[in-house]
């Protein structure tokens, strides 16, 4: 059986530059996990006493905080500011993107629209910095019954898709006057993901690396499940069966924004070792 | 044979001012057709001595100018204000609307794509207002060449579907970090397309009464002849002809926003004197 990686696959500009802040930081708190990838959590708390905290409230002696790559809420950081406690930023750029228009829109009176799950910390955070109203939704569905004003802004997650954004796009032109709208999705995802659509239409079997929690390891999961029944979305190499791979001929593999290197490299390390003709 | 007239269609709010305004000022010269309906022109000049010229060029001895529903250029309109003639504006306040974002954006550092004919007054009086780059599409294909700034305002011509206008949006979308999106397509246009939409479904028979140089008139057209075959575009009553009713069950009718009900009245009278069973 042959194993191929997806043209792009992984850790993402924004991972990388936290890992490193992180590596060179040291001995810091980060408030949430730094990056979706537990496996990487925990080698950086390991190797590099990061320590991973759930809530600001938790911090006590620490001298040093990292703000995650998905950001914390703008409540969360004024919060911060007021302990002793020098801040880091690791928030990926592509993040903070959001936060600022979220801000700016506001201030100039626009509503704001972002398209995304309410209850992932990069949207809590970019949310945070609307000061008009805010709606939070996944489905153009659940904008049918408000009442807009006739200016509004849009954003979305950086991890979701463009189509199903410009769903919600083309639903906001219909109602509003005015929409603004502000592509941050980020390069990165796209790439992956059409990487894997590629890929997966000719593998007979699919290996997603990533965490199980990361959205955007789920989207390239759904991505090549659409393509190749079977496909998988594993954390770790301990996950693999050797029975999935018999009578394949060709084992695509590809890895969410967050997963590092050396997990995928003992992933393919791993279906090798099955030894498959 | 049944006639049923669309639920909505003719004349609209902008239309229906400037004859307001050409009827009370009379004596007057418009630059370009006032409306997009020969008959009534021919009518506003017997009754109300209302002139039509080509050019603000072809102003001699007149004292007062009307400004058509299209609207004119930003240059024209300097030229007019140049000379000793009393202005009169009549441009529909939905064209004005795109205008001003245009002249706005251009001022705000933002590339300007208007979606619509580039030979359309309005769309080339809107365009004038447009001090950094315009460019007039019809399709997001003579888009895809273009190297854009990351700053995109889009502004349809008002007669436009919004599907289409949509796609252009979409495809922006893709290429440029903030669009800018300006719904100048008018609810009147869309009210008489769904209601022909509607009509025509159930018509064996349509006609659509209007210039045949409106492009909302022939947009009417286009969606009729989708759903029904057998469907005319007409500007008087002078154009039916017998034969097409013949077993048929169902005429639809409707008319384009710059057609007036004496002319739609002729033509329903007209088909009704056909006595077709």
């Amino acid at each position: 059986m042959k194993i191929e990686l997806a043209e792009n696959y992984g850790f993402c500009f924004g991972v990388k530059r936290a890992i490193k802040k992180a590596e060179q930081i040291k001995n810091a708190a980060t408030i949430g996990p730094l990056i979706h990838n537990n496996e990487e959590i925990m080698r950086l708390k390991k190797k590099f006493n990061v320590k991973t905290l759930n809530d600001v409230k938790e911090l006590s002696d620490e001298k040093r905080a990292i703000i995650r790559t998905h950001g914390i809420t703008k409540q969360d950081l004024e919060n911060l500011k007021q302990k002793e406690i020098e801040i880091f930023d690791a928030t990926c750029p592509f993040v903070t993107k959001p936060q600022q228009i979220c801000e700016k829109m506001s201030k100039d009176g626009y509503e704001v629209v972002i398209f995304g799950d309410e209850n992932h910390p990069e949207v809590k955070g970019v949310k945070s910095y609307v000061s008009t109203k805010a709606y939070v939704v996944l489905d153009k569905k659940e904008l049918e019954n408000i009442n807009f004003s006739n200016k509004i802004a849009v954003v979305s997650q950086t991890t979701k898709k463009v189509k199903d954004f410009m769903e919600i796009v083309n639903f906001l032109i219909l109602k509003v006057r005015e929409v603004r709208v502000f592509n941050t999705i980020c390069d990165a995802t796209f790439k992956n993901q059409e990487a894997i659509a590629k890929l997966s239409q000719k593998s007979d079997i699919v290996i997603i690396v990533g965490g199980k929690n990361s959205s955007n390891t789920k989207q390239l999961f759904l991505i090549a499940k659409n393509y190749c029944s079977e496909s998988y979305l594993i954390e770790t190499k301990n996950e693999l069966d050797r029975s999935w791979f018999q009578n394949k001929k060709l084992c695509g593999i590809s890895a969410g924004a967050s997963t590092p290197d050396w997990i995928i490299q003992e992933v393919v390390n791993e279906i090798r070792s099955f030894n498959i003709e």
